[in-house]
C-alpha cells in the first residue's frame, strides 16, 4: 500500500487490541499486586522485595537456573509454586519497566500442573519457566504474534522449532517480551507496546532489540529467556542489565518458525540466543537446542554436535581497547581494564587487537547495507499499512545510513562479495597472529557497546556489536561492574576523532548513569561456539568468580 | 557492452589465442606422440597400449590412486618417472578427446625434479599428479585462466584455496581441463577450446561441465581430478565414463580463488569434488582437503573434521526407480535392479524413494531459477564483450527455461523461501521414513542421468543431478555396468508421461550406446558425507567389489 492510500485500520486501533490482550492476560494475576508506589523509583530492583511474597523471593532470588533445575528434579518444590512465583514476579516487571507482550498465566499453570503429575521428572529444562521473545512465536493455542508491528496485531502463529525443543525438554513458557519497531533498533520502544525501560535506572534504555527479554531477566522475573541477535539484539540488552548473553555463531540453532520481515533474505542472518543470570546455563541451553538435532528438521542447521571445550594452555587474549571509530566511555574503559589485569594475574597472555588497521567502519558500512537490500520498502510499506509513525531509531537505521538502497541483483551480489572479502581479510588477520611462531590468539575481549545502557533514543552506534554479525563470530557477554561517579569522571584529555565518537562521548556524564550495569564481551572466531563458552569460565574464574 | 555495440576484440581472435596456448603447452611432450591413427576410432580405450610405451602404460594402468602414492612414497619410483607417463598420456587423451586446456609440461616435470630432491617423501599425496578444471586456477607463475569465456582469454589468475592446499601435500598439478561455455551445460563444447568427448565413444559427451576431467580420467591420463558441481558437474561427467565422482555438502570445501560468473550470488552454491579411477580416492580426498582447516583462510567454509562413519546395522536403502518426470532408459533400470538385487542378497533393507508426491518438477522450477537470478543478463553480456555465438545449449539453460528471469530483491527473497520450503519438505519426508517404529532411511541409491552418456547436445535434463544440489544432499557416483545391446532393448511398452520424458526416451537406441558405461547414484541427508561415501563401501561390497 502506497503513502497516498488511506488505510483501511489505523494502527491505534491494532495497538489499543495488543493492549488489550496483553492487559487481559495480566488481569488474570492471582493474588493481585500490591503495594507498587504510585511513582515509580529509577532503579526497580528494591520492588519485588516490597510487592511479592518471601517466599516468592525466595523462590526467585535463592536459585541459579541449574540450582532450580536440580531443586525441580528432585522435587523438593513443585513447578507450580515455581511457575507462580514467576508469574507474579514478571507481572511486577511488567509494571516497572513495561517488558512483556503477554503474561501467560493460565497456560503456564496448566502446563506446571501436567508436569508435575507426571510420574517422574523428564527433561533438561524440567518445570523452568523460560521466558521468550514475542516475535519468534510458539507452539500453543491462539498464539498470535505481531512482532511489534501494528499491521500484525493479532496475527496467528504456529510453532518455533527452537521452541518445540525447549517445551519437548520439560519447560514451562510463562511470558513473551518486547521487542522494537522494525526489530532493529538497540532499544526497546514500538507503537504497539510503548517503551521498554532498564530496571537498574528508568531513564536508561534496556537495550534491545530484545530488550524486553533483558528487562525481565534483568528483575529476574525470568532466569533464563530466549532473544535473538543480527546486529547486536542479544548482548547488547544482557549487557546494558548485567546479564549474561550468548550469540552463537548463525546456523547452529534455528530461527525457524519466527515471524521477521524480509522472508528469504540470506546476506546477514539473525541467530537466536540465550539470555540468563548465570553463566553455566548458556552452555546448558546450547547443548539442548544442539543435542535435539534441528538440522532433521530445518535442514539449514549445521549438523555438528555441541563439543565441549578445555583449554590445554593458558588463554592468550587480544584486547579491544576501541574499535578505531568510537572511543569508551570512562566505566567501559574502567571495566576493560579491570578484567585485563585479572587475566595477567591470572598469567594469561594479553596482547592488543589492534582494529584501526582493520577497516571497521567498512565493516559498518557493509552490514547496514546488507540490512535492507530493499532499501527499506518491505518493512515501510508495513508501517504504511496502518499509519503508524516510523519511530525516530527507525528511520536512524533505515534512511539515515548511507548504505542503504534499494538494489538491483547484481548490487546484492557487489555488497555480498564485499562481505566475504572483509570477512577473509578478517579471518586471515586473525590467523595472522599465529605467525613468526607466536600462539594463535584464542578470543578477542572487547566492549559490546561504548558504555553503560544510554539513555533513551541514544543508541546510534552499533560498531562494538554489530561487527560480530558482520563477521558471524560467536560472542558472549557477561557483567563486570557498575558505573561509579566516583571513579568514572569524564575524561579530561579527551579530544573527539570525528562526529560519531563525539556524539557518544557528548551523551556521558557518571550522574545520569547512577547504578547502570557494565559488561564485557567475549568473542571467537566463526564456529568456535564452544571455545568461547569456555573461555568466558577461565577469564571469571580469573576474576575471582567460581 | 549491449547488442549494438561493435565489440573491441572478436572472440575469434581469442580463441585463437587459447589454441596457441593449448597448443604450444603440448607440443613440449617428449618423446613425441607417434602412431596415432589418421582417423580416431569410436572408442579411445585401446589407443594408450599403441601410442605409449609398455612402461608408461604400466605406470598408468597398474596402480590405484592409493597403490600409487604406497609407491611413490616408497621411493620404488620416481616422481618424475610417474609424471612424465602422466604427462604423455595426458596429451594423448587430449588428441582423442579435447578435453585440456593446457598440459603444464615443464611446470610438472619441474615440480617432479623438486619433489623427488627432498631428503624424505612429504605430505598426503607426494608425488601424486592432479588434475584440476580449468576455471578453478591454480597457483603459479603466469597462469591464466578463460574459464572458456572468449572475453576472459589470457585472464591472469592468483591461487585457489582448495589447490593450495593440494600442494601443500605434495601433488604435482600436470593438466588443466575444459569445461562447457557459461559452466553451466551437463556437455563440454565451447568457442574457446571446442568439443570434449566421451573416451569411450566419441559421438556421446564426456558429460559436464567437468568434462574435461572425465575425459581425461576416463582415459587414465589422470587417476585423480578436481571438477566442480552445481546441478551435476561432478557426478553427470563422472557417470559418463565410469569413474567415482562425489559432490559434498557446499562449504565442506572451498570455491575459494576459482573463476566464475556473479561472484557474491549465494542463492545455490557450486562445490568442488574429487573426480577418481577408484573409490577409496574419494574418501582420502575429503580427509586431506578437510584436515587442513580451510575455513582459517575462508571463513565460510563450516568448521567441522572429517569424520568417517561406521555402519552398525545393515543399510536401509530407498530406491528412487524414477523422479516423476523422466523415465529411465533400459540401461540405467537395468543397472538399478542390479545392484538392488545385490543389495537385497546381502541383507540390506531395501525401500522405495516415492519421487512422484515430493515434487521434483518444482525443485527443478526453483532451482533452475536460482541459477540466473538476473535472468543471464551478466553472462551474455560477457558473450557480448566479444561477439562469441551463444551456443545451444546455453540458450536451453537460460533462456528455455520458464522461470528464469531478471529478479527484482524481492522476487529473489520470494524464490529464496520457495527453497527452503521446499527443503524443510524434503527434510520431512526423509525424517518421516522413521515414523510408525521404522529406521530411517540412511541413503538413497539412484540414477545419476536417465541413461548412459547422451549423443551431443541431447542433455537437456538435469532432474537426476539438480535435484540434489537444490537440496545440498551429498551424492556420490560409482561405475555399474556398460550398455548391453542384447540386454538393453527398447522398451516396447514405453508410452511417454510428457514432452520431456518422450524426448528423452527417444533420444534411445541400444546401437548409439555400444561400450557406454552405466553409473549409478548414492545419495545422502545434507552434511552425511561421511556416511555417504561409506555408503558406496557398503554397496560395492554387495555388489561383490572389495
Amino acid at each position: 500500500m502506497g503513502d497516498n492510500v488511506q488505510p483501511i485500520t489505523i494502527w491505534q486501533d491494532k495497538a489499543a487490541s495488543a493492549a488489550a490482550r496483553r492487559d487481559a492476560s495480566l488481569a488474570k494475576v492471582e493474588p493481585k499486586l500490591e503495594g507498587i508506589p504510585d511513582v515509580l523509583p529509577l532503579s526497580s530492583q528494591d520492588l519485588p522485595k516490597s510487592v511479592l511474597t518471601p517466599r516468592e523471593v525466595e523462590i526467585t532470588e535463592k536459585y541459579s537456573v541449574t540450582e532450580l533445575l536440580k531443586t525441580l528434579r528432585e522435587r523438593k518444590i513443585s513447578v507450580e509454586e515455581v511457575t507462580r512465583a514467576f508469574l507474579r514476579r514478571a507481572a511486577l516487571a511488567q509494571v516497572a519497566t513495561n517488558c512483556l507482550t503477554e503474561l501467560l498465566w493460565d497456560q503456564a499453570i496448566a502446563r506446571a500442573k501436567q508436569l508435575d503429575a507426571l510420574p517422574e521428572p523428564k527433561g533438561a529444562f524440567f518445570g523452568l519457566p523460560i521466558s521468550t521473545k514475542e516475535h519468534h512465536g510458539m507452539v500453543g493455542e491462539g498464539v498470535v504474534t505481531s512482532a511489534s508491528y501494528a499491521a500484525w496485531v493479532d496475527k496467528e502463529h504456529g510453532s518455533n522449532l527452537l521452541y518445540d525443543i525447549l517445551y519437548s525438554e520439560g519447560c514451562v513458557f510463562f511470558a513473551r517480551t518486547t521487542q522494537p519497531q522494525t526489530i532493529m533498533h538497540l532499544e526497546t520502544s514500538s507503537n504497539v507496546y510503548g517503551r521498554t525501560v532498564n530496571p537498574y535506572n528508568r531513564d536508561l534504555t534496556p537495550g534491545g532489540s530484545s530488550g524486553g527479554e533483558s528487562a525481565l531477566v534483568g528483575m529476574r522475573g525470568s532466569l533464563l529467556g530466549v532473544g535473538g541477535d543480527i546486529g547486536g539484539s542479544v548482548r547488547c540488552p544482557s549487557a546494558h542489565v548485567g546479564i549474561y548473553g550468548f550469540k552463537p555463531t548463525a546456523k547452529r540453532i534455528s530461527v525457524f518458525g519466527q515471524r521477521a520481515n524480509m522472508a528469504g533474505k540470506e546476506t546477514i542472518l539473525s541467530t537466536p540466543g540465550p539470555m540468563t543470570v548465570e553463566r553455566d546455563a548458556l552452555e546448558l541451553f546450547m547443548k539442548v537446542a544442539v543435542a535435539a538435532e534441528p538440522w532433521r528438521i530445518d535442514p539449514s542447521i549445521t549438523a555438528k554436535e555441541w563439543t565441549p571445550y578445555r583449554f590445554m594452555k593458558p588463554l592468550k587474549i587480544a584486547v579491544q581497547w576501541w574499535d578505531g571509530i568510537v572511543q569508551l566511555h570512562p566505566p567501559m574503559r574502567r571495566a576493560l581494564e579491570e578484567v585485563v589485569a585479572a587475566c595477567k594475574k591470572a598469567g594469561f597472555e594479553v596482547v592488543d587487537w589492534n582494529c584501526e588497521s582493520l577497516g571497521h567502519d567498512e565493516a559498518w558500512d557493509i552490514i547496514s547495507g546488507l540490512y535492507w537490500p530493499d532499501g527499506g520498502e518491505e518493512v515501510m510499506n508495513l508501517m504504511n499499512e496502518t499509519g503508524e509513525p516510523v519511530l525516530p531509531l527507525t528511520k536512524f537505521i533505515i534512511e539515515e545510513q548511507p548504505s542503504v538502497k534499494k538494489m538491483t541483483v547484481q548490487e546484492l551480489w557487489e555488497i555480498c562479495a564485499r562481505r566475504d572479502a572483509y570477512r577473509a581479510r578478517y579471518a586471515k588477520a586473525w590467523t595472522d597472529t599465529a605467525a613468526n611462531g607466536e600462539r594463535e590468539v584464542d578470543v578477542i575481549l572487547c566492549p559490546p557497546s561504548f558504555g553503560a545502557a544510554a539513555p533513551h533514543e541514544q543508541s546510534r552506534y552499533w560498531g562494538y556489536t554489530s561487527q560480530w554479525n558482520l563477521l558471524d563470530y560467536p560472542a558472549v557477554v557477561f557483567p563486570v561492574t557498575t558505573v561509579d561517579p566516583a571513579k568514572d569522571k569524564k575524561d579530561p584529555n579527551y579530544v573527539p576523532k570525528n562526529e560519531k565518537d563525539r556524539f557518544v562521548y557528548e551523551m556521558y556524564s557518571p550522574e545520569k548513569y547512577v547504578n547502570a550495569p557494565v559488561s564485557l564481551q567475549i568473542v571467537g572466531r566463526r564456529q568456535y561456539d564452544e571455545k568461547v563458552l569456555a573461555a568466558l569460565v577461565e577469564i571469571e574464574r580469573a576474576m575471582g568468580r567460581p
